[in-house]
């Protein structure tokens, strides 16, 4: 698949330029590219310690993305999945180290141990204090003699770094982030692998597996274990992990391995916190994407018993954006629904001639029922007429129990009833009507008045304006005539149902997808139907 | 493919439940599952304008996980895509909205307009004043007359979120989310489809081509494009944007639509920052997954010409981590590369002495290279000899240029002459032994000292010990008897060379990958040459 990159050999350069870019002038880089590509605090000062780390790019946002107070001083980046060389990473040295020295934070890959630990000593020979530390937290294998370094490398950048922004010596800051690495551990889980810019993917993981104990770099897992749902990976994840938990309360980092959706790694969040890890977890960093591996759709958790200081230093605030904070874990507050969901139906009461004049509303629109269906099969699907029907039907027999003798009651009433009883959005828009006429009317409003409220709510809610092609061209003119009488009213509304036959471009609802021709000289149904039943209503005895 | 979903009808709920894990007590739901899913601030005092918008779910973090001081007060979360029922958005007001009101932020879609605005109509039965507009700011179509809802809905968020935290009245915040709506535009562009979990993924976008002007459900967009690269896809979408905009300075949103990695996104914004639309922006939000499509590996774009007190609004504190922050976009400052790359080489100087052993060991090592290979094939891939011996050669040929008359001078000569020599691991790793020794060397020190703090930097760095069948096998116990002359030394080094071939399990290097059989019985041949070098040195005139 097509990536968003301009060239292979421009991925991390032009990307850098993207994180300047959006980085509000709070970076610099230095000017060595393609070779040196190292991204600093453009507000540093030098004096205090100093953090670099970096490595192969693609784990987005380590490193670059974490450089800022707090976090990193300079991140030097190395083409994807490619350790930077011994003369960028001593660039990233010598620009940021002060008098106060500079802690190395190396992952544990023999490239960047190598190529970092040079240059460590190549800046030493010039005189400058660099301490350097290796982090191998993942457990993936039991025994592996050199485990990688892979997302709980965050925990050292955090902790360390709020030590060194608050002005600790590098001897302090260094033995905190190799107490940390002592004890941090991680492991991984994927669906699929990543897919490295330029290279075809390997399709290596089946359909209904997953990969457990998986490095950063697209290398498979240890094992491929048969994947069922998000609370079994979360199961597994914690079970892999719990040897390797001290006593006492834990921080916890979920990591998105980039190609996870939001959606997904908060489903894993809740289930992870529903294993029995979860008892010994105090903090939670996460979920984010903080360590990934290019797209790869996985998750790792990493686990960091709090020794003293940590929850401070993992709190302390921060410059980099991609940092997500740190919580206090907390049970969920689950708050009670709130009353008036359900309201109270109005008792029901009598009033003749509002009863007549429903009943006689529902009779009209129940005789048009199959030419308005015919009407609406040459621009929609032909129930037009058996909705408005079904749902006069509804009314009439609901009749009786409608609080008739107040209006205010009457319409909103009148809009619950249709809510209920007509399926649809032309449902939905007639309750807000009715219910929109009912709020502030009082029993001496003209109807009218009322009404014409619910018209311009449907308008702001539905979106549509006269000349739209739908009910609101008789709606509108009829309720604009009301105040001289019903036949008036009838009057406009024909005139408006009428004009929509030379509307031939629908703005909404279905009529918006037909094509014009099928649309020309036929009136939309809707307005039709508000014509027939203001005729009905001016005209009938 | 699978996903991290334990199952379809329990995605959003699980969701928020993972969520509401990783809040640290901020949200809270209410106890509607599984039809009312409604997250809300958990501190909500009712003090102020509350604010709800929702929607389908599948656009995370929108919304459930803008909820927060300073943007959402309430989420209402349909199902993946669908538009949340009017009960819940009615139990989501009536949860929040106190004296001061409440602002519905809807996206133009017609569930969530009608649901929403019913929800409001029977909100407003209920004597809460409450308001509603409707995000339309998706320029895809010229002519469309109902544009979508999509990323620029953050700046309604952002801008009626700070408003509302101040303090200002419903009217207030209206009016400003009703200008922000008026000029917001966004467009948006995808490599590919979205996966909607259960569904098989619709493999509508071919290699080579992108969607360009495509919604957030996972509808197909209004045009296929050339795909050609990150440069030009930022160029299409700012000349779509182009005719949208103002005058004057704006604002503007850089979207990730899901799958596209942060390194593809950085790129991106890189690639805007170079068209013609640079010149009007003067505030970035971004990069950042804000109005996500599930997993679609694309971006959106969003503009927005920044009114009064726009930019202190978007620049205003906020809960969520979600929130990405803004900036104001600065050139990008490019410091000079450091001082010290390129060390002075030292001056030669002569030392007939120290001149003479080195060409000895030189001729030592190039004397042993079919020897070394032979022994490095049984493990290895056969070049250890050949490898030391180019050294050696190269070092030979440079004896005359070297500082033999200081010892510190030397080492770290004879550590960058190896270091530009010899390839691979070893050649950083001698580099690192001698760069290490000359750290604090003076002309009075024993050797023997200076060389076993290499041997001590080239542990820490290469992370092997005593025991892991390398060249430290024999450096080690022939530095210890180093005090006791050359000839102990070499003693010790073919002790320790002839231990290492009983050690079957690598630690470190190539040898980790080696099966045991191959290993027994045969010296690591970096050992074997320490062993040959000393041996050589001790016996030979």
């Amino acid at each position: 698949m097509s990536q968003f990159i301009n060239a292979r050999e421009t991925i991390v350069t032009d990307a850098i330029d993207g994180l300047l870019a959006s980085s509000g002038g709070t970076l610099a880089r230095l000017d060595g590219y393609p070779h040196i590509k190292v991204v600093t605090r453009a507000d540093w000062d030098r004096s205090k310690v100093a953090l670099v780390s970096g490595g192969g790019s693609g784990h987005e946002p380590s490193h670059a993305g974490l450089v800022g107070k707090g976090l990193l001083t300079a991140a030097v980046c190395g083409e994807v999945f490619a350790s930077p060389s011994v003369d960028a990473v001593l660039a990233g040295i010598l620009a940021v180290t002060g008098p106060a020295g500079c802690l190395l934070i190396v992952k544990n890959y023999t490239g960047d141990r190598l190529n970092f630990g040079l240059a460590a000593e190549r800046a030493r020979a010039q005189g400058l204090d660099v301490s350097m530390v290796v982090v191998d937290d993942d457990i993936a294998l039991p025994d592996i003699p050199q485990p990688r370094g892979v997302a709980g490398t965050l925990f050292v950048h955090k902790i360390a770094g709020a030590l060194a922004e608050s002005g600790a010596d590098l001897a302090t800051v260094t033995a905190a982030a190799e107490r940390v690495i002592k004890c941090v551990a991680s492991i991984g889980m994927s669906l699929d692998t990543c897919t490295v810019p330029g290279s075809e993917k390997e399709a290596r993981i089946p359909e209904g597996k997953a990969e457990l104990g998986l490095g950063i770099h697209g290398e498979p897992g240890v094992s491929q274990v048969d994947f069922t749902d998000a609370g079994e990976a979360a199961r597994l994840v914690a079970e892999q992990l719990a040897p390797h938990m001290a006593e006492g309360s834990h921080a916890v980092l979920i990591n998105n391995l980039g190609g996870a959706t939001p959606l997904e790694m908060s489903i894993l969040t809740g289930a992870l916190m529903k294993t029995p890890l979860a008892s010994n977890l105090s903090m939670m960093i996460g979920p984010a994407p903080l360590m990934t591996s290019l797209d790869m759709r996985g998750f790792s958790v990493s686990v960091l018993p709090l020794g003293e200081g940590d929850a401070e230093a993992l709190r302390a605030s921060v410059g980099p954006a991609a940092w997500p904070g740190v919580v206090d874990i907390k049970a969920p507050t689950v708050a009670l629904l709130p009353d008036g969901l359900s309201p109270e139906r109005p008792a029901p009461s009598a009033h003749d001639e509002r009863h007549a004049f429903l009943l006689k509303a529902c009779e009209i629109l129940i005789a048009a029922e199959a030419d308005l269906n015919a009407l609406d099969a040459k621009s929609g699907d032909g129930d037009t007429g058996s909705t408005l029907a079904g749902a006069a039907r509804a009314l009439a027999g609901a009749v009786d129990r409608l609080p008739l003798a107040s209006l205010p009651e009457l319409y909103r009433a009148v809009g619950m009833e249709l809510s209920q009883t007509m399926g649809g959005s032309s449902g939905v828009l007639l309750a807000i009507f009715f219910s929109a006429a009912a709020v502030g009317a009082t029993e001496d409003e003209p109807v009218g008045d009322a009404l014409t409220r619910g018209l311009e709510r449907i308008k702001q809610v539905g979106g549509a304006r006269e000349g739209d092609r739908t009910m609101i061209d008789a709606l509108a003119p009829a309720l604009a005539a009301f105040p001289r009488g019903l036949p008036a009213a009838a009057g406009a509304a024909r005139a408006g149902a009428d004009s929509t036959a030379s509307i031939t471009k629908a703005k909404t609802g279905r009529a918006a997808y037909v094509p014009e021709a099928s649309l020309r000289g036929n009136n939309d149904p809707g307005a039709e139907a508000v014509a027939r039943l203001l005729e009905g209503l001016a005209s009938r005895p």
